[in-house]
């Protein structure tokens, strides 16, 4: 399989860990957050979207979108259950994720760290730190109550949330204050076969 | 079940309608999306993220998400594949939905024609216009090539892009010169069972 990576992005991250966590061997091809000039050359009829992460299985077909490269690769493992209701557990946060989390969080990260121009948008960060920090609140409030997030296992729906949540601080989210989170955080980068976001 | 509902929610409309597509009867309990002082008392505990649509079970249990809902009430049915890779057809369209589509459309067609107070955030109306207009683009595209979303069936990637699509004019985006999109809207419309979002 071949993975149109970015290094920084949180999606590619997740599908880097997840693809690991399997054992499935990868190739990367590697793609910029920044400079968007080369994405119609290098993902031109692989996706209609023209952003990474895009997974190019073996027969040549590809699969864009995180979260749904995360249900494909996951399906029939652990770290997806084959009940119904417990997969709409599942599903109900990865959708929350791509919903609230990483166009508040990760946007801001992305002005603030890589494109460094956040003092542009100053009335967008206004909103997208507040709504972030919401999602924050909204996050350490489930963890008070359930170890994983869709439960009593940890499934896609954790990766999918640590891998802009770990980094938040790197656009000024404080996760200091949020006990709740600080633990399954921890809890996360301890499981066997946790890589990190660099590896 | 219950449906925990708004009338005018592009997210509450896809979920009837496949409530009403797949023959299940509901009751709806309704809310407000300006008004949101009530959002604790008539779902706190029902959902963690207290936003609608949530659909509660004849069990007690909820689910909240709108595509999460629609995943989970299409398992087994002509709208959701089984066979792995044409399921994750339908589900990249469903996470750019929630990613790209709603977070850009539906939310400038919430402060434009609901809260309407859009000159309140002229800046992030124009980068959502922008970002909206160029989702609508990338939709058109795609079905100028593919009947259906998914590809050569009707499913819930149709459903929930619909939603907000058909209403985005309410947020000031021009789909007239779009003609993919506009004969998708009309091919949409005629099925059997389509509802209108004010049925």
């Amino acid at each position: 399989m071949r993975l149109y990576n970015s290094a920084v992005s949180g999606n590619c991250y997740k599908v880097r860990w997840l693809l690991s966590l399997l054992g499935h061997e990868f190739e990367t091809v590697e793609l910029s957050v920044v400079d968007r000039s080369d994405r119609e050359q290098k993902l031109g009829g692989k996706t209609p979207f023209l952003r990474v992460p895009v997974l190019e299985l073996d027969d040549g077909s590809c699969l864009p979108e995180s979260n749904a490269i995360l249900c494909w690769l996951a399906e029939g493992s652990e770290y997806l259950p084959s009940d119904r209701t417990a997969r709409a557990r599942v599903m109900q946060w990865l959708f929350f994720e791509q919903n609230l989390h990483e166009p508040n969080i990760a946007v801001v990260r992305f002005w603030v760290a890589y494109a460094k121009n956040a003092d542009e948008y100053p009335q967008p960060v206004e909103i997208r730190t507040a709504a972030g920090n919401a999602v924050l609140q909204t996050m350490d409030r489930h963890l008070g109550e359930n170890r994983w997030f869709a439960g009593g296992n940890f499934t896609i729906a954790d990766i999918a949330l640590y891998a802009y949540t770990h980094v938040a601080d790197e656009g000024g989210f404080d996760l200091k204050p949020l006990a709740n989170l600080q633990r399954w955080l921890a809890d996360v980068s301890d499981r066997p076969g946790h890589i990190t976001i660099d590896a």
